[in-house]
């Protein structure tokens, strides 16, 4: 008996081990809606807004594991708008970070898109932050004003208040800036440290990982996606501070959409943990 | 030893069915890239583009999958551009199809977003439009000419080259529309046929199943996700016409995004199957 539960064990953890950000379907079956997290976006789009990748896996991750989400954005013009076709900005154009982060939003009920000044801590048991330049341009100044930016005032008090509050932080690309500028003493992933030419990628953003380590946080090495074997893993977990972080999209890839998908289910995996009530 | 063979077997399986699109990871075991299929465009957001959901799990499923994907939409103006908070057409503002998809994509290589007018119906193994109303707004005239509308003519051309190629065809939500139009033989899904208030949503687009029959295609009624029961399934396979449909956000769900991500990982699956060289 023995015997056969080993073999059962080591094979079944084999089947998940190939699928490791496809959880027990808990919405399936009765346990839907215990925890609820705040999702805040900042527009729609990766040079400009949330990354539709990030925000869309972070949805979905939340969604098949069982929780209950509502989107927040800020109801303010965002930094410029870019030509996704060029990677440059567009011309005179203005849009509202949280009209267009409405467009991740299909409007039904709760998972309507509000504004992020609304958003009150004693409502959630967690919140995450996908990426995507709109952090390092909408969320914060970093893009105007280097190392030593400033946080969107929403921004500050939502991080400053789900950390005095004991809930956990996600943070996905380039979102932990933000966080590291308020809370210095956390620790982070965003993926290498130097743009080393890795599997099917490249590390175009280093300059933010100097950013945060520059405001005292310290930086862990982690690759987007999980790893063959096992020595990096797809997200940081800060169990003292529950902050948990994953590269995504800070590795440039061409096709590999779906080391990103695991890296935000690995994320979003810890997060509802350390949200258990 | 049979006993735990049987007893690993019942549990194993117990563990993959409840995860329905998850595959085995060809892209990371090798023979990734033998497939490259083109992905049609038109824009970005539910109310007058491709849907962000839909446009995401579609190029996930193929990353997952290892398929090779190339991505394209019409160089040219949506209908309108409509505010997603509000769900009404914003005030005058101009958006191009092709650079609003380029959302979609990081730009790296070959998954830069490309002219419609460009695909090559030679280069690729299938085509597949994800839905979102610039399906009825920018891709047909549904939306301004009712029953009668017709297609934007590189819609036209791609739909006819692919299936007179016998290359498969996957199309979402929608989409079906499309190749009802100039393919009135085939057979689809949209969903159900009548507004029921199912589990946990509702089916507001009923008029488009009305408009695919009145085109003479047969229509099937199909849930968008993998029901308990087996009886009805996340997609409509016409193996005859090698014409993949999924209801996808036909129906209106508040939080169980995890269901459309099965029915088009379920598309997706057979037209890589049906692909097959």
């Amino acid at each position: 008996m023995l015997a056969s539960r080993t073999l059962l064990s080591k094979q079944t953890l084999a089947v998940l081990s190939r699928q490791p950000a496809c959880f027990v379907h808990h919405g399936d079956y009765g346990n839907w809606g215990n925890t609820n997290i705040a999702v805040v976006f900042s527009g729609c789009g990766w040079w400009d807004g949330t990354d539709v990748h990030e925000g869309v896996y972070t949805m979905y991750h939340l969604s098949r594991n069982g929780a209950r989400f509502q989107m927040f954005a800020p109801n303010q013009q965002q930094m410029h708008v870019m030509d996704h076709m060029r990677k440059q900005p567009g011309s005179g154009e203005n849009r509202n970070m949280m009209m267009e982060a409405a467009r991740f939003s299909h409007g039904q009920g709760m998972t309507q898109m509000q504004d992020l000044s609304k958003l009150d801590v004693n409502s959630f048991d967690a919140v995450i932050f996908p990426g995507g330049h709109g952090v390092t341009k909408n969320l914060c100044s970093f893009v105007k004003d280097g190392k030593d930016f400033k946080l969107h005032n929403d921004v500050e008090r939502v991080l400053k208040e789900f950390h005095r509050s004991r809930k956990p932080i996600g943070l996905a690309s380039m979102a932990p800036m933000l966080a590291c500028r308020v809370l210095p003493s956390i620790e982070v992933t965003m993926g290498y440290e130097k743009d080393e030419n890795t599997r099917w990628g490249n590390w175009p953003n280093t300059n933010m990982v100097q950013a945060v380590k520059s405001m005292g946080a310290r930086h862990n090495v982690r690759e987007p996606y999980i790893s063959f074997d096992k020595s990096l893993y797809a997200s940081y977990v800060d169990e003292k501070n529950k902050v948990v972080s994953t590269p995504t999209f800070m590795w440039e890839t061409e096709y590999h959409y779906h080391y990103i998908f695991d890296g935000i289910g690995n994320m979003v995996k810890h997060v509802m943990r350390m949200s258990t009530k």
